[in-house]
Formats: structure tokens, C-alpha cells, sequence
């Protein structure tokens, strides 16, 4: 027991400053392991410059490793002061985490391996977890409520799109043929994801008078559609913001959610302890 | 009697599986279909890269056989397991079960057809017939319903877009001539639709200054007024989306606005009459 | 006074005629119009196709002087029947009707003018004579008493716009310099538009590493502040399509204006007649 | 005190004039002013061009030192009227009215300065001098406090914006490689901010059917995720230009939301406390 408390003192001290934010000393690591993330995801790009990898690829490679120390120091502090040491190292960050470290190990034994890179890359989604800390998580959490909210309507955006993008395409290859460049259906449907998304490259353009109408039809149903998810996700921004409106709950039975405006519970009748100087947080 | 009671017995059967989705046969039937229209697409398209053509033509050919046979006998099921097989056959949908299977024993007759390739990428169209039984009706309604509600304000859009993408296409043609690529009015109107919608392919782009001024006002009008159909969009997916909410009125105080969930008004605590079945869309 | 009466008679039936819908005449009278123009707008468009204008070239001066006639027939007798000709031959759309017709005459004594090709061109914006009369009415005034509310908005945004555009061009015209493409500040602002606004045509783009990491964040700016006009715009149809949301009228100042949820007047505090099965238009 | 009532007299006159904007003379001052400044940036342009500078070179320069002299005199008019000298002069708008003059100054003793041309065209800014002055203030103000509210939830997205485009961009860098334009992470995450803003300059773009298909992924992402911020900004815009309406809660029932123009309570008929000179902002 004694050796549980003598755990649990320095372990939880650990956890706090590692994985939590609201102490001098969380704030700075979180800082701090900001700054080594983005040292880190710099160093991988500038180290796929060849001109700069010739000049200074040994400089970059003891940062590489100092940083993969770093964060394997990270990795197994993290591992030491959870309470549940697998369940971390098989959630998505802890993977992330492990991911961020094992491409330099790896590439001692598979030297030159081209893929490793990417997986360098993914380092970035760990600033995820310094933000999931932070004050950020409020105004995240609202846009990932009005995102999973619209799900379903955006699934439904995307089956039309697509029907609208594969019957667009399979078109234009008929009218304009692989001589103006559209060589096949698949091709052809891509040009019209680049067209009705208003990317257009040029890559592939239209050079038939008749094609160049039917391009036109894609471009202002491209234009006139992306109203659409922006009506979604309006929509149900403004819901999850107004959402939590009231800091109320029910005396009675406990409910939350109610509106600014309502003065009696509305699942239970109620009367709501509205405090004349009530705070209302949005 | 009997021969009806009989015939009604399998053949209702039939049509919960192939037409509905609240049952587990009818379940994995829309799943298996999916699958067969999503194959049957790919097919079409990898048919139309030549290389692919070249190599596995003769194995294409064989799956496209297979799902038009599989097909054509999920359409004689169809016809038999409705009580009106002429309304079934004459419907959007069932035309486009129709076209699904018709272009290939067409090939039979007129080889080599090119046009029959889109007829054969229409079967894209039968996937809404399995989301029109799923549960994304009710998502996919609110986006019509809003869609409908704005049909007016974006025809008087689209009339105004159109009106002034061919005055400014004209003004283009004038300003630049057929020396800088702007050699018609239609295709200076052609320009005018690419710039206008942001697309902006650069196939036909403004060389003069006066040209480059007036493709910047074209730009900068069409970055400004997308804002418009989606601000309609925007203000009817909200307004579809709190219809329903609200069908309950205040037997008290006549109060409207009440939430999904709630029971009792909340403005004057009184009990809203809520009959056991009512049914909630939204 | 008989004189006058019989005046009156056939004239006011003209009036309704050519410039109201709600009879069958009127509507008749609309839809030939609609048809005239489009025939006049798409004679002008196919003209400027040279292989069209040599292979039809008669053809399509005899329809166009056939339209032409048509027009001033319908011009004069828009004069006769109205009662102030004055006032409606000086009126924005009065103009557009005489515009309509004068290249046409004009181009027998300055034969080969090209410039009265756009001038015939503005033919189109008589379509809106049409819609003003029509249901589209009621729409588009929404639309534009929204444009109008936020008239100021947008001034300060696009203002805004206008300064970054500056700003941003002139400092890619230090960054990448006459060698890749930026050869003035004006060009180059002309290539901030073409980014900002998301266009991106292609003809000039930043070749250095820095232009890019600029040109980078000028269209991340552009993606992003595409939001405020859409917001602008979004609330005030909001607003506007909320207008006369009750039709309750207070019994006793007689204001309107008041919301859903309103009992009692907001003006006066006497109770509105609000009758339990009230129906709400919007 | 005899000294400073004459000091304060013709100085607060002179403050009146030119900080001002509620007087006649205050508002010719602004005009003026404005004026000036659209032609001192108009000459920076139009010197960058080099048919422009060989043709009138010497008459631009001529006008550049017009206006500097004209600023120089403004700015000290300026540091005269205002109380306190020093604060004026190291306010943001005090920094761009003296960067507005100085170029000039030191072209005299560093000529040909390439860089001071931009520092020139930094003058546009004060633009906003005489907006902050005018009625725009409100609009603008309304604008700005909706992007303040916003500010968080646009840093979630623009990190979640980042993160992609660098995981996008390192993926097309493997997928594609060199040979086709993506030579550098770098570069194949300046494609991916392309390609997700919908710019599409076609300056990179993918080769390989591959590449393609993450291109239509990445396409389609950035034109459903423009939906975000617009979201946001929606959201708040709304908000924003409710607030202010809303100072007032009834000293019966709490209840708020009354609208700019309500004197009573609409919930439970109570007289509002308007005090008279309630300052009301929208």
C-alpha cells in the first residue's frame, strides 16, 4: 500500500504534467512538445529538398534522431504514468505516438526506405493532442458535434455528387473523345470531380462546342451545389452553438438543455431557478 | 380466394425482400445490390481504358453478362411482386431498371455501339432506389424539401448569373478579340461561365489590361454572389430543418417552438397533448 | 370625355396585356416575348461564329431584322397605351426596350460597327421585364431586399479585399519579379485576384520557393474569408425571408412586425388576438 | 490658461477637420483625403509599369512628390491637433501615415530601393482612416466581432486544414514523385493547398491514375470542408448582428430576446427599463 501511495504520488504528478494542462508545468511541456512536433515535421520536409538534403543532410539527421529520442522518452513516460498502459498504447493516439518514433529505428535496418517518410509525416496529427488539452476542445467539440450531426446528409451530398460525377464524365468521354485529351470513362470522371469542385486545372479541357456547353452545365451546378453542405453544416453549427444554451438544469428531474427562453422544465413542468443575473455561456 | 390468399402469401414475401429494407432477407438483398451496381459501374469503366480493355476484355465481358443476367431476373421479380407492374415499369426507377440490362443484349444486335456506354453507367441511378428505403429518407427529404422551398429565388439566381455571363462574355469578345482566344461570342461566354464560377481552367485567359480589369470585376463578382444561393439554401435547410420539430401548440398558452422531446410548454408549464403515435419528421 | 372613355377602353386593354400577367392574353403576350428574346439574344451569339455567320450569314440578318421590327412595334405600342410615355421611354427598362432596337437601324448607316454587337447583346436584360411581372416577384425582392441590407457590409469586405489584393500583389512582384510573369504591380494584382478568388487560371504563377509559401497563404486567406460575404449574405436572407413572420396585427396601435412567440404587443403591452389555429406565413 | 483656450480653440477646430468626420469641413477633408490616397497608390502602379515609367516617368515622380508633400504636412497637422503627440504617433494608423511619407523621403539618400515601392503601397491602408471615421464604423464593427468570436473555432479548422494538406501533400510526394512535378514535400504540400482552396493554377498536377484518384479525394475534401468556416462565420454573423438588440431583460420575467424597437415585455406585458439614452449598436 505504501508502495501504491509512493506510485501513485510521483505517477500522478507525472500524468498531470504529461497528459494534462491546467499546471504551470503542463502548460509548458505541452508548449514545448508543440515546438519539437513542428521542429520534427520541418526537418522531414526540408530533408526531401535534394538541394538542401545534399548541403545539410547530416545536420538533419542528428536533429531527426535527437528529436525520435526525445519523443521515445515521451512515448515511455507516457506508457509509465497511465493507469492502463495497453489501453493507451492501442488508442489513436497512443498509436500516433508510437508511429512518430519507429520509422527512424526502422530505417537502421530497411536503409532508404522511401515510405517511411509519410509515416514521419503523421507526427503532425499529434499537435491533435496537445490541442485536445487545450481550450481549443470546447470549439472543437462543437464543430465535430455539427459535423457528426450533418453525417447523414453529407453521405447523401456525396452519393449525388458522385452519381452526377460518374454520368457528367461517362458524357464527355462520348462527345469529346480521347483526341481532346479524355481517354476514358475513368478520366473523364475525373475531370469532372476537377471541374464541379471549381478546382480546374486545365489539364483536360473541353475543345468541342458541344463539350464546352456541357462543361458549362457542370461548372454552374458546381458552383450552385456547393450551396448545399454549406447549408448542412450552417444549419447545424448554429444548432450545436446554440446548444447548451442554458446553464439550467432541472431541480426536479435533473434535464438539461433547455432554452434560453423557457422558465418551467420541459419534460417534467418544473419551475426552472432562473437567478435574475443569470450567466448565460453559449 | 385461395389462388389469391396463395399468390399473396410468396408474393408479398417477394416484395418485402426486394422493395423494402425492415427485414433481414431485405437487408442483405439491398447490400448484395449495392455491391452488384457498384461491380457493374466498374466494369463499364474499366471496359473504356484501353489497356485494361486490351488485357482482360474478353473477363470483363463475362461479369457484365453476369449482372445484366442478374439483373434482368431481379426485374422480372420486380414485375411479378408488385400489384401494378405497368405503373412499376413506366416509374423513374423502373425505367432505370429497364435501361440497366437493355444496352447489353442491344450489343447483340448493334455491336460496337459507343452510346450505349452511358445508357450501361445510368445503373449509377439504381443506388438511390436502395437509399429511398434506407434510412437516409428522412435526411435526404429535409435537403429536397429545402431544395424545393428555394426552387423560385435560385431560377431568378441562375436567370441573373446567366444574363450577366453573357453581357460580360460579349464585352470580353469585344475588348480582347479572336487574337487572344476570345474568337466568339459563345465561346467568350463559355470564358465567362469558367471565370465567373471560379473554376478557371486558363485554357482562354485575358491578355490586354483592359481585358485582365475586367476578368478581375467577373472574378470578384462571381467570389461575391455564390454567397447568394447559399445564404437561400442555407436559410431553407434551417427553416426544413426545425419544421416538424414543432407540430405541438400550447393547449394553454398557445405557445409554438417546442422541442422534439418536450412534454410540457415551456412557458406556462402546461401539459401539450401529445397523441401516442405521432409521428416526428425532421 | 366619350373621346376619353374610348380611349381608355382599348388602351387599358392593351396596358394589361403587354405589361401585366394575371390575364391569359398577358401571359400569352409574356411568353412569345420570352421566346423573341432568346431568338434575337442566340441570332447575335451564333452571328459573331464566323463559320456560322459565312455559311448563314443572310439567314440570320433577315431574322434579326424580323425581331427587330417586332421589338418596335411592341416598343411603340408600349408608348401608346401607357399614360406617361415620357416617364416610361426615360425609365431604366424603357431604355433597354429602345436599345434594343437602334443597333440594328444604326448598323444600316455605319455599316460593320463592331461595337453594336453588345448593345444588341443587352437585349437579354429585357428577360427581367418578364419577371418582374411574374410570381418570381415576390422572390426576388427577398433576394434583393437582403442584397440591400447588407449593401454597406459587403462595401467594407470588399473594400478589405481590395486592400489585401494590393498588399499581396505588390509584394509578389518584389518576390518573384518580371522573370516569372510578375512583370507591374497592376499584373501582379491581377494575379492576387486570380487567387484570392480562387480562379487560379494558371497563366501566371509563382515559380520561387517563397512566391509559393505567399501564394500559399493568399489562397488559404481567399478560402477562408469566402465565409464572410456567404455570412453576410446568409443572415440577412434569414432576416428578410423571417419578415412578417406573424400576421398578427396589435388591435390596439395597430403595429406589426412582432415575433412567433409574442402574446402581448411589444409597443403598447395590449394582449394580441392570437386565435388558437392561426396560421403563420412567413 | 489664456494661451491654452487659444490653443485648444483653433487646435480643436483643426482636430475636428481632420479626425473627424461629423462636420461639413471634416467631410471634404475625407474626400480629399481619399482622393489623394487612390491617386498615390494609382502612381505606385502604374510607375511599376515600364511602358508607363519610360513614357512618364517624370511626370509620376512629379506626382509622388505632390502627395508626399501633401502627407507630410497632413502628418503634421495631425501630430499638432491631437493632445498627446506621442500615442498618436506609435498607433498603428499614426505608424502607417508616417510609412506613407518616408519611402519618399529616402529615396532621395538610398535611390533605386526596390523594396520601398511596396512600403509605398502600404498607404492604401489608410483607407481605413477614413472609414473608421464614417458610418461604415458599425457595419465593420458587427463584422469584426463576429470573426472575433469565431477566432478559435477558425484556428481548429485552419490546424485541421494544415494537417491534411501536409499528410495530402507527403502522399502525392510517394505516390507521384519527381518525374511529375512533385520533386519535394514541400512542393507537393504547396500542390495540395492549391488543389484543397479549389485555386487549381494546373501548374503541378497529377500524371498517374493513382495520383488522380488522391487528387479527386483531396478535391472533393476541400470543396464539402469550405463549408466550415462558412459555417462558423454564418453562425456568428448571425449572432452578431442580434446582439445589441438584446441589452434589455424584463424586470418581471427575466425574459430576453426583445427586440430593438420593444417597449413591453412580450411574455408577460411588463414595461421594459429603457433608460433614454440607450445607446443601441447593431
Amino acid at each position: 500500500m505504501t508502495q501504491n501511495q509512493h506510485y501513485t504520488h510521483w505517477q500522478h504528478r507525472l500524468h498531470e504534467i504529461i497528459f494534462e494542462a491546467d499546471t504551470r508545468a503542463g502548460k509548458y511541456f505541452d508548449i514545448f512538445l508543440i515546438l519539437a512536433i513542428l521542429l520534427s515535421v520541418l526537418v522531414v520536409m526540408m530533408d526531401s529538398v535534394s538541394a538542401i538534403n545534399r548541403a545539410h543532410g547530416t545536420g538533419l539527421l542528428m536533429v531527426e534522431w535527437g528529436v525520435t529520442l526525445l519523443f521515445t522518452l515521451e512515448y515511455l513516460l507516457r506508457l509509465i504514468c497511465v493507469k492502463k498502459p495497453l489501453k493507451y498504447a492501442i488508442s489513436f493516439l497512443g498509436v500516433v505516438d508510437l508511429l512518430a518514433i519507429l520509422p527512424t529505428y526502422l530505417s537502421l535496418f530497411v536503409p532508404g526506405s522511401h515510405y517511411l517518410v509519410v509515416i514521419r509525416v503523421l507526427r503532425v496529427l499529434r499537435i491533435f493532442r496537445v490541442l485536445k488539452l487545450a481550450t481549443y476542445l470546447g470549439e472543437a467539440s462543437v464543430l465535430i458535434r455539427a459535423l457528426k450531426a450533418s453525417r447523414r446528409k453529407i453521405i447523401v451530398f456525396l452519393i449525388t455528387v458522385l452519381t452526377l460525377v460518374i454520368i457528367f464524365g461517362s458524357l464527355m468521354y462520348l462527345i469529346e473523345g480521347g483526341a481532346n485529351g479524355f481517354t476514358s470513362i475513368p478520366k473523364s470522371i475525373y475531370w469532372a470531380i476537377v471541374t464541379m469542385t471549381t478546382v480546374g486545372y486545365g489539364d483536360i479541357s473541353p475543345k468541342t462546342g458541344m463539350g464546352q456547353t456541357m462543361a458549362a452545365m457542370v461548372m454552374i451546378l458546381g458552383y450552385g451545389i456547393i450551396a448545399v453542405p454549406t447549408g448542412i453544416v450552417t444549419s447545424e453549427i448554429t444548432r450545436a452553438a446554440q446548444k447548451g444554451v442554458t446553464t439550467q438544469v432541472c431541480p426536479e428531474c435533473m434535464a438539461e438543455g433547455h432554452d434560453l427562453d423557457a422558465r418551467f422544465c420541459k419534460h417534467c413542468a418544473a419551475q426552472l431557478n432562473l437567478s435574475p443575473g443569470e450567466v448565460i455561456t453559449r
